[in-house]
C-alpha cells in the first residue's frame, strides 16, 4: 500500500457522528523527516472521550480542529525510521490518529508513543484495553478516587465496556460487592457468569429501579461513575454516607447539545466525596499500573474482553457502538 | 421566672419561616429528674442548618418533629442540677432548644452539652461562633477539605457570615489570595477593611461577574461554598485543574420548594474534587480546632463579628436575616 487514508474532520458533530462529519483524504505515504519515524497504523482504540475530542465544549485537551486528522489512540509497526528510538519493525502505542500511516517522533507530540517491548505475556490489543489506557483508568479512578473497603459495595456503569468490566473486577479483588449496571440480559450474563459481578442491573428494563434497589441492600459506598443521566441520579440518591464517587465519564450525555443538570444535595447532606478524573492525571504512575493489571491478566483474575470492527473506513460508524452499547469490552478498528 | 416558653414546631415551614409555623407553649419551669440538670437558656446559635432541621428533606439528623421543641444549638447556666456533672452555676453549650429551660444529662441526648471552663480569655458567646461550630465548621472545612497552599486563590461565599467571615480569614492565615462573595457595600467594606480579605465581590451589584472575574486572575484553586445557586456555578466556571470545592451549604435554595440543578460536567473536565462535609463529621478533633481558633482569637489574627438580637420570642423571624442577609458574622438571640 503507497496511500494513506486519513479521517480529517470536517465538521463538529451534532448528537451523533456519522461519515459526513469528515472527509477521507487520500495521500502518498509520508516518507520520515530527521528524528521521524513512519508506523503503519494496525490498531485503533475507540474511546468516548473521542466523541469530546470532536467538539468545541470545554475539555481537558485542545479539540481535534477542523481540518486535522481525528485523534485517536492505536498500535502500529514502524516501517521506516530516521530516529534512533524506533527500529523498524518496533511496535509501538501512542496516539497514531484515524488514519493508515502516523508519524512518530514529530517534535510538537503531546503524548510520544512509546515502543512495546517484545515477548510480552499477553496480547498486545490489551495495551490499548486491560492493561492500557482504559485499564489504568479503571485501576486508579477505582483504587485512589474510590478508596474501595473489603465488604463495601461498589456500583460501576457502562459495566460490559472497557473500562467498566475492569472496574468490577478490581473491584472483586480488592473484596468488593460489585454492582453492574448494563444493557440487555447478554451483558449481564457476561458480568456476572464471565466476570464474576455480584450482581448485574439491567438499565434496559423497565424495572431498572426495582432491581437496583435490590441488588444494594446495603447502600452504595462507591459509584464509578461513566454514564451519568438518569441512572446516575438513582445511584446517587442510593450512596451511604461518606459515600465516594470517581466522575470517569458521563457517556449518556456527550451526544447531548445541552448539558444536563443534577441535584447536588445528596453531595452534601450524604457527605459524599465526587472527583472528576482523566487518566493522564495519573501519567507518572503508568508503569506501577500496568504492571499490576498484566500479572492479573496473566494469572486469570482479571479478563480481557474486545470487540473488534474490521476497516479503517469504518471508524466513524463503530465509534457510534460505545453510545449505543453495541460493543462488549474493548471497542478496536483493525486497520 | 417560673413559666418555661417553648418553640414547638406546628408544622413544615414552605418557603421563608414564620412566626405561625410554631406554637409558643408556655409550662412550668421543669424540675430535674435523676441524672439530669435544669439550665436556664442564655443564648441561641442561629444557624442556616435549622432550617433544613424544620423540613423534611433527606438530611443529617433526623428532622425536628412536629409537637416538638424546635432544635437549636446555645448556651446557658445550670440553675438545679441532679448530675454531677454539671454543678449549679456552670456555663454549657449544646443543644439547649428555643426554648427558656432545657434539660441536660437525659438519658437519650445525640449531643450531650459541654461544661464551659472558668476563665476563658474569649468572649464565651465565641463559643457558639469563631470558636464553635461556626468557627470550626470553617477551620475543618477549608484545612482538611480545602487542602490551601499558599499563594493559591480562595473564594468563600456568604462571606460576610459566620461561616465564611473565619474561612475568609484562616484562608489569610494560610497565605492564600482570598476573595469573598458578600451582599451590599458595608459587608463588602467589613470583609475587605476590617477582617483583610484581598477583594470583595458585591453579589448584589448588576456587574457582580465582571467583580469576580477581575478579583480572581488566576482563576479559583479552592471556593468554599456556602449558597449555591447561579453565583456557586459561576464561581465553578473559573476554578482551576484539580480546585477543590468543600460543599458546607447552600442557603440560597434552603427556601426552595424544587431542588435546584447544576452542569457538573467542569468537576470532569477540570478534575475538581467536590466534597460535602457537616462539622459533626470532625467531631474528635473539636478541641483541636477550637484551642487553634481561639489562640487566633487571642492574638487578634481572627476577628470574631457578632449580630446579636434580644428575645426567645423574635427567633423565627431573627432566623430568616440569614437568608436575607441582614446579619453580620455569627447570628446570636440572646433569651
Amino acid at each position: 500500500m503507497t496511500i494513506n487514508r486519513q479521517f480529517r474532520l470536517k465538521r463538529r458533530p451534532v448528537g451523533r457522528v456519522t461519515r459526513d462529519d469528515f472527509d477521507l483524504v487520500e495521500s502518498p505515504v509520508p516518507e520520515p523527516g530527521e528524528g521521524e519515524a513512519v508506523v503503519r497504523n494496525l490498531y485503533l482504540s475507540l474511546d468516548p472521550t473521542n466523541r469530546i475530542w470532536m467538539s468545541d465544549q470545554p475539555q481537558y485537551m485542545p479539540p481535534v480542529a477542523i481540518g486535522e486528522v481525528m485523534r485517536g489512540g492505536g498500535i502500529g509497526r514502524v516501517v521506516a525510521s530516521r530516529n534512533p528510538a524506533f527500529k523498524e519493525g518496533d511496535l509501538v502505542n501512542g496516539l497514531v490518529g484515524w488514519q493508515d500511516y502516523s508519524i512518530a517522533g514529530g517534535p510538537s507530540e503531546l503524548f510520544p508513543p512509546t515502543v512495546i517491548p517484545d515477548g510480552l505475556p499477553i496480547p498486545v490489543t490489551t495495551l490499548m484495553g486491560a492493561c492500557g489506557m482504559t485499564g489504568l483508568t479503571a485501576y486508579f479512578g477505582l483504587t485512589e478516587i474510590g478508596q474501595p473497603k473489603p465488604g463495601e459495595t461498589l456500583v460501576v456503569s457502562a459495566a460490559a465496556g472497557a473500562v467498566g468490566s475492569v472496574v468490577g473486577q478490581i473491584g472483586r479483588i480488592m473484596g468488593m460487592r460489585v454492582v453492574g449496571i448494563a444493557g440487555g440480559p447478554e451483558k449481564c450474563r457476561f458480568i456476572t457468569e464471565e466476570l464474576g459481578f455480584d450482581a448485574a442491573v439491567d438499565y434496559k428494563a423497565a424495572d431498572w429501579r426495582e432491581q437496583l434497589k435490590a441488588a444494594t441492600p446495603k447502600g452504595i459506598d462507591v459509584n464509578f461513575e461513566n454514564v451519568g443521566g438518569e441512572i446516575m441520579e438513582a445511584v446517587v440518591a442510593r450512596m451511604n454516607l461518606y459515600g465516594r464517587m470517581p466522575l470517569c465519564g458521563m457517556i449518556s450525555t456527550y451526544n447531548d447539545t445541552t448539558r444536563p443538570r443534577y441535584d447536588i444535595s445528596p453531595f452534601l447532606m450524604k457527605r459524599i466525596r465526587l472527583q472528576g478524573f482523566i487518566i493522564i492525571d495519573f501519567k507518572d504512575r503508568y508503569i506501577e499500573g500496568s504492571m499490576q493489571l498484566a500479572q492479573w491478566l496473566v494469572e486469570g483474575k482479571l479478563k480481557a474482553r474486545e470487540t473488534v470492527v474490521d476497516g479503517l473506513e469504518n471508524a466513524p460508524e463503530t465509534l457510534n457502538m460505545l453510545f449505543d452499547g453495541g460493543n462488549t469490552g474493548k471497542l478496536i478498528v483493525k486497520i
